[in-house]
């Protein structure tokens, strides 16, 4: 085996353990927790689908590299809930340790790549990145919106700031928006939102 | 919300049950078993990380499309495992009904692209299903490898059945076949396979 093979699956054996850092979202049905690489493979799953609502022509297979590796980080830095003040302070340092030493896994050149990749959709500011954010948000929305809203009303999640985050949708996709504002509407009829 | 849309949400929300189905394989670290969304997650970085060992040339892009997919029938179908006997037998008909029915949720252009590239994987003809192939051999190997090679040994497997399965890798990659070689003559010389 060549130096450059077992990098590379050094780092895939790695990731591995991405399965097992949990977030705030439950599974349709009423489930689970989600983990980082179910929602990282829905993520990628649903920008193919949907990227005809894309704002601006984009390069799909780079938006759904980007969903895979997008939250490879937590696997040191955790997950932080998008709806914590306290962790978000620390979140980009945390973030930026663990980008350093898990990439630095693989050989060089890909580790430029994912590095780039990862900072690229950090920044949010092409139009990939848009895209794959808009979808990072709508996937914990279908499944949220399936769960009737539980896991706004456990956190007692306000409308205010559920807007906030839902809102950078729209610089992705403007019909993926027009639907996530429809659903936020209809939870907070129902109460399920502040 | 245009009736495309929501079939397309609707499609988004069913193959979330993927996330239940689970493996024979286990996670790194001696790890609960694998379920099939994480496992085709795991199947597409990697596919992408290690395309350059592909013994042709690959749309690399298709190649993950088709890791992301492949086991989505097994919402209905449930998993078989690669040396159950029985299930194998009855797995192409389970299997066919469910790709019917869930690729059914898609308005018909995507029910018609997705199935036609679950076939293409399922054939086993192409460039590119040959290498998603290999991946999707390689995954759980390097996880039972991780794991002094448990997945086997619980069940029994015969160096025989593993080379049986594992030597079509070499159809889509004769770099990870090598590789795989030399992982399993390990294992036999540590007794993990019979």
């Amino acid at each position: 085996m060549t130096e450059r093979l077992k990098k590379q699956l050094d780092f895939a054996l790695e990731i591995d353990k991405e399965k097992n850092i949990f977030r705030q979202t439950h599974l349709s049905g009423h489930g689970r927790n989600e983990n980082d690489a179910e929602h990282a493979w829905h993520m990628a799953i649903m920008a193919y689908l949907l990227r005809e609502y894309a704002n601006e022509e984009v390069d799909i297979s780079k938006v759904m590299l980007m969903c895979l590796i997008h939250d490879i980080v937590e696997i040191d830095a955790g997950d932080t809930y998008a709806y914590d003040a306290e962790g978000l302070k620390t979140q980009k340092a945390r973030e930026d340790a663990a980008k350093e030493r898990i990439f630095s896994l693989l050989p060089d050149d890909q580790k430029a790549e994912l590095t780039a990749l990862f900072d690229e959709f950090d920044g949010g500011q092409t139009a990939e990145s848009k895209f794959a954010r808009a979808i990072d948000n709508m996937q914990p929305l279908i499944l949220n919106h399936s769960n009737d809203g539980s896991d706004w009303s456990e956190h007692g999640v306000t409308a205010e700031q559920v807007y906030t985050r839902q809102g950078r949708t729209k610089e992705g996709s403007e019909v993926l928006y027009a639907e996530t504002d429809r659903i936020i509407r209809e939870h907070m009829q129902k109460g399920h939102l502040k």
